[in-house]
């Protein structure tokens, strides 16, 4: 029998009765002949519970002990899962991560899965079971103690199982319907993408971080799992949601797939700094040892062995940033005339696999913003995406702006 | 170094404060030089909000999906204790039934401890782990799937382990300070009793059942392990609690150790009922299958061929006998007159090693109850408990009377 794997989130198994409308949906697919597994997460707040208990007994906790403890949320759920299952006469049973086994690495609260046996589940397949429930997000290292994935975990717990036991799709139930060609908030006319290529999911991770785990499209990527987003709370349909595919998979698309944004970014200027091999590393490693997430750098070109780097990062971390960049001034690793921050940009992309071909997107990008008045203050690229920085009252304009120019309101 | 198991109930880990306070005992033994194997409980409320959810999902539920969602909550005790020990610079880890592993039977729910191979957690004591948390409850059947032992099962979880390891004591932590020679809400000269036999424990139920599970003292009994019951809640010294041990280490006591009893019982007379081979069976198999609770019988001397038979159940069952008596009386099993059902009796019970070589206890009974006006209804004896059935109203006197004749208030 064909193998799907359903992947249930928090929200969609936060109660009894939305367990239960979760297994109505792995009925659906029961019934048209699927053996499936299903792989939950804890019920939602439970994991934040579990997590705070063990933070307010141990600040710097020994890991192993705070997996033993986190992954117990996803136990309850998968039991309760193969017993409304049950309830429905569905021949069901569940799965921790220890009895599959789940194989990971040693690091703890971070693991990375080293293999998924098939054979107990496979068995069990082969005796009647149609439904193995599976809980998500934990595993079991070679030392015999139970480890978990990290946040988000059970999304990659998801598409490791479709990768091993060659899943015919690898649906990921959540409370959003899908992906779309930017936020709905900001732009009504946003419209869900029926599907979308692994990279331009990965590069979009600001529309999508919140839907799907990176890690768990890198995975799905690697493997050539076939992702589907779609949501727990409305009406099925062979139609619903978004599939993430590989790009030979999507026969015509846009050139550009979405527009992504982020708000709260913040520009940093290093103004008159000595211009010298290994600057950049002087630089960025003391941001990087201070937990802040640079993303875009642009350095000026050099004048009289001076020069002018500029950097972008969340705006909550800029104290952060001038601590550390004083800090370096200070023991002399680093010698620049002043930091100005400016606090008021937000980071604007186009992403699509299309610009691989087509020329003339960043020149388009361009256009349409000096169109609007708006002015760029950083820009980089990348294979498929094109980011601006600009100042944070033009991002909305922005966004809608690109989202019309890019005809993301029609298929 | 010497072994010391010390098991700590739902109300003595129900938050972070307890476990902390929990931890701190443990900490005192394992700097007289213990290593210390601690069982824990789920936090209070925790699993009945489980079993809550199992019997809404699914009330025939599937035991091994019951077993892997209750055994959670221990999980998640046990982690927490191991934090909090290392947070105090002691040396600790935490077990999970499988991973220790406790092996049982497969009678999910209810199963019995079949083995606990000592040689994981020892190994782990000879590199220096000074604390071994065990989640209670729970273990590992030979199909590689989570068991548990039915409530109260951490007791014999903790027992079981002082026989495993052939540990020195099982320090049993509870909510209340010991075993007393009666109920000190009825009787307020009750006192707390420093050692008891486990026969005394065993026949005392009514007294101790709430402090210790039954099956925990048949198996200290068995393996002789020393219990000690003591609460978590006050100051610890060596002298504190009660001793649960063999009678061979008590060397004075009482000749009646407790008095014991128990409120809500009735008294159910067949009146004139055939007396042939095999009626007792016919009368008392029909009770069984209707789940009647039926402690004491009593059958009258037979007269023509008719007899009276007389038993006693709680009280809230006394429908359920009539029923399942009336209908064995139409499927023409059996034939009775009259059934007569007393439903405001007490029990009342005195329990003591100390009367196997004495005689004369029942006399000395039966005369100070007398002596108050206390009609007894019904008498049954067993080698160290006499029991009988009292009018209610006259529970309290009878209690009092014979603590009072049996100089109980005295060590």
């Amino acid at each position: 029998m064909p193998t799907l794997v359903m992947k249930f989130g928090g929200t969609s198994v936060a109660n009894l009765d939305r367990i239960k409308r979760a297994a109505k949906r792995v009925g659906v697919e029961v019934s048209k002949g699927y053996n499936v597994i299903v792989v939950v997460s804890a019920m939602s707040g439970k994991t934040n519970e579990l997590v705070g208990w063990v933070e307010e007994t141990s600040p710097l906790f020994d890991a192993r002990e705070y997996d033993a403890i986190v992954s117990s949320g996803e136990n309850v759920t998968a039991g309760l899962m193969a017993l409304t299952l049950q309830e429905m006469n569905i021949n069901a049973r569940s799965w921790q991560g220890w009895q599959v086994p789940l194989i990971t690495s040693s690091a703890h609260a971070a693991a990375r899965i080293e293999d998924i046996p098939t054979k107990n589940i496979n068995a069990k397949f082969d005796q009647g079971v149609r439904v193995a429930v599976v809980a998500g997000f934990q595993g079991i290292s070679s030392e015999g103690r139970i480890t978990t994935l990290g946040r988000g975990g059970s999304d990659t717990t998801a598409v490791a199982f479709a990768a091993a036991f060659g899943a015919e799709r690898c649906d990921i139930y959540t409370d959003v319907d899908g992906i779309y060609t930017t936020d709905p908030r900001v732009e009504n006319k946003a419209r869900k993408l029926d599907k979308i290529a692994f990279e331009e999911m990965l590069e979009l991770a600001s529309l999508g971080a919140k839907v799907l785990q990176t890690r768990s499209v890198e995975l799905a990527m690697r493997f050539k799992v076939k992702l589907r987003v779609l949501s727990s709370f409305e009406e099925q349909s062979d139609s619903a949601g978004t599939l993430v595919c590989d790009e030979e998979e999507i026969m015509e698309s846009n050139v550009v797939a979405g527009v992504a944004f982020q708000r709260d970014e913040a520009k940093m200027t290093l103004i008159s700094i000595a211009d010298r091999p290994g600057i950049a590393a002087a630089i960025f490693m003391p941001l990087s040892d201070a937990g802040v997430n640079v993303d875009m750098i642009v350095q000026n070109i050099s004048e009289e062995g001076r020069t002018d780097m500029t950097f972008s990062c969340p705006v909550d971390q800029v104290g952060r940033a001038q601590q550390a960049m004083a800090k370096a001034k200070d023991s002399g690793e680093i010698n620049f005339h002043d930091l100005i921050a400016d606090t008021d940009v937000a980071k604007v992309s186009v992403v699509g696999i299309g610009m691989r071909s087509h020329t003339g997107v960043a020149a388009k990008m361009f256009h349409v913003l000096s169109a609007e008045g708006v002015n760029i203050k950083v820009i980089t690229t990348s294979e498929i995406k094109i980011s601006v920085l600009v100042d944070r009252k033009y991002m909305e304009l922005a966004v809608q702006a690109l989202h019309d120019a890019f005809d993301l309101d029609k298929a």
